[in-house]
């Protein structure tokens, strides 16, 4: 399957303020200014990449208002408000080209429970099980292989990668994405102590994932004990996440890949936590907190702050730490002579 | 479906010391006191949370002996012994509910090779594949689109989650439950650097996982070079985990989500990693021993030491350093000081 | 199934330099020195277990030329110029032996479009699902449960386990393994925060993954923005490891379990990155470079340093710090203490 692009189309696509240059033929790939060929598109995303313009020999470029340079000879630049914009249009434009709508309907290899209510717009992939009582809104998308326990509810135009698993009683609201892998509702991790054995806890809550939540693969989200698990809408979860049970997700949140969140840990909206990060139970993460990679939040923070660290602590203090453990070699050094100074003084004092 | 008690139920099924008041109307959900509504059962659990049970508009709230206080109107408060056991056996009560158990046989689209030996008690899904020469034992349940290699073996009363995989010649005992996505007995990650390149070590051992063992979904659990990695009986294992070849597991460990475990490491019982930490290969981690979230360990362990840090360290140490490092910059600044105050005075001296 | 071996077979195999003493009957397991039985072959693969050898109860140990001791009695010693090779070999046979290589074709559960193209000599297992415009090369195998989307293409005498997902565009070169789980072809994560929102950036390009790469189990590979991620020949990735969008990794590169590589970073060839490390994102870690476990590389290296700690500094340094840093308490004794003695000396020096 091929990208290829009119220089005609791109501007119908994307409405330049002004159109410097002209190309000879068709566009046929999207890459980065200094990967380009004069078949590809490219773009300006950010001022610190300006250099790169002049040397690229991409046939079309997306730019911003303030860069006033010409083109290359064959080339054209596109002038546009945001160019990263514009290149998501076009990207856009791509994807459903490459990837359209299935038709709706359920493939005959798939295993739906009579029970099951799918909506005749949805489109339930081969190989796909689906319990009772579950139902699929309209417009939704099974890709293939995916698993849907009883009593699930899947909303409108959600999309399920293969091998993604919504277990029983689970909800998911409208245009949720779960790319390949996602476990939604796996058990809680809850034992009681007793007599020497972890005696199994039963977790017979459920998860709800509010709408426009997107969910990146062989992340799992633990279903509650006895209430909810919840991620709120819009926010965005990366790949092999681990969200435990009854935590709640505020909306708005960015989630990076490899964050493991305890149980019973509230985020409140707009929250991003960057890879690796872990998060201990039972605290809130305030409303805006971000937390710089590998940062382990062991407490309460403050809306809005930004923490590093393990113990995160605030993002300045942990830089400045961090220099100063480089000077520690020195420190104890410096310590160690003044140590001998004093020593010396004072046998000078007694004397 | 719905969760719905009579109070006369929850008696039958917990058998208080003393029943405070009464409801009107069916129970219908479980959930912590300050969540509950007039129609939910909740418990106070921890006796930090006394204040709330006051406030709580819990229809029933399961309490301990020493909880003197009365119910408010139209509440119904039950003594009981041990509050989170008695809300235990509610929550199995339901779980049986919600989940009944299947009924045995094969469904007629899971690809069972005619080798295979399953118990006319089991249960196999729809779209499980399950290779020659398989045993499954009694009880058993495959919940579908189950993955049992050849030769494998599950025993009685488990039960495996969609996407689960159970690689060749791997052993389950009896009662273990396995997860969505979790992958039982793939490679041991073996190579040999040879002529500028990693060649593969055969990995032709396998996994053995005890009885009454959990693992939370997406785990990986490779088998061993040659003989056997082994988890230890009542073993509990959560999301996202990482168990190398030849590791061997203790009887009733915790490994919290997203730990990782080096290969022919051995935990013995009770050791209990809390989230995200990590451990090396070849060494032994006492009995015992309790691990912080994130920690390091890089090293043998003394039984039932509690450890924290990268490199993991005794946690009283730990904590003790995490301190000192945030006084770092006030130290540097002191030592600056100090050393100017001693130039002066060895200045002084001198003259 | 059972492993046995005459002690023939293994010399046929192995072609030893010189054979000590004899065994009696077939030889039928594998495992270490310690562990062997009289009827188990084990090997001193490394000098620091050479004691082990006399007391091993092994009936044949595979030992290098520089091994001079005699057998005990009903024990055979193989000498050969390098004892982990032979024992490969052998392991190889067994291999071979309890996987045989599974007869051409497609299992009539199998899901495939009239548009894929399959070699005759592939083996697409039960229940795969193979969209329009695959092709699958010559001797490659679909363990079972296997996805691969529109347009993917699979090279020659690859190995993909059960639930594996390779997503559409994407292409795997010959002799490709990927474990169990593996998600290859995931969305990129990225998001452009517009109007209080983060809006989805299409993410179009795909995932290229070279020849005689081996991916571990439930380890994830996000597709490019709009070009490609790329995983290097020969490289080898264990478990739950992410590779984020527009990664670059080079040629015969080690990464172990868990670790996370963040968006547009380049791996140069043969680094080797251990358990958990975290690497940032738009950076390039240059040729050779090794990292401990649990290291966070946050900028570009030097080629063929080894590095650890968090931010990843070079690992002579890092010790050091460690070990400074145990001794922060005695330091911050000694200050005060020095600090005292100089109050004394400038009291004294004044009066």
């Amino acid at each position: 399957m091929e990208i290829s692009f009119e220089l005609s189309e791109l501007v119908a696509l994307t409405s330049p303020i002004e159109i410097r240059g002209d190309v000879d033929g068709p566009i046929t790939g999207i890459t980065s200014l200094l990967e380009a060929t004069n078949r590809d598109l490219s773009f300006l995303g950010n001022a610190k990449y300006r250099s790169e313009v002049e040397s690229s020999r991409a046939a079309v470029i997306f730019v911003p208002e303030d860069y006033k340079d010409a083109p290359a000879s064959g080339q054209c630049l596109l002038v546009v408000k945001q160019p990263s914009a514009a290149l998501a249009l076009v990207c856009a434009r791509v994807e459903q080209a490459l990837w359209p709508r299935p038709k709706p309907g359920i493939h005959t290899s798939a295993v739906v429970d009579p029970e099951a209510k799918i909506d005749p717009s949805a489109t339930i992939g081969p190989l796909c099980i689906i319990e009772a009582g579950v139902t699929v809104g309209a417009s939704s998308h099974l890709q293939g292989g995916v698993f849907v326990g009883a009593g699930a509810s899947i909303g409108e135009d959600c999309w399920l990668a293969s091998s993604s698993h919504v277990a029983s009683r689970c909800k998911l609201e409208n245009r949720v994405r779960l790319h390949a892998g996602v476990v939604v509702g796996s058990d809680g991790f809850g034992y009681a102590f007793l007599d020497g054995k972890h005696e199994k806890v039963p977790q017979v809550g459920s998860v709800v994932i509010e709408s426009d939540v997107e969910i990146g693969a062989n992340s799992t989200l633990d279903r509650a004990r006895f209430s909810r698990t919840v991620i709120g809408e819009c926010t965005k979860i990366d790949n092999l996440v681990q969200v435990s049970h009854n935590v709640i997700v505020g909306k708005h949140c960015i989630l990076c890949s490899q964050v493991g969140i305890a149980g019973s840990t509230i985020l409140e909206d707009y929250v991003v936590l960057g890879g690796q990060v872990g998060v201990a139970g039972h605290i809130t993460v305030a409303k805006g907190t971000m937390a710089a990679g590998r940062a382990g939040i062991t407490a309460a923070t403050e809306p809005g702050i930004t923490v590093s660290g393990m113990p995160a602590m605030p993002y300045h203090l942990e830089r400045r730490l961090v220099v100063l453990q480089r000077r520690l070699p020195e420190l104890f050094k410096q310590v160690k002579s003044m140590s001998e100074d004093l020593e010396g003084l004072k046998k000078a004092s007694a004397s």
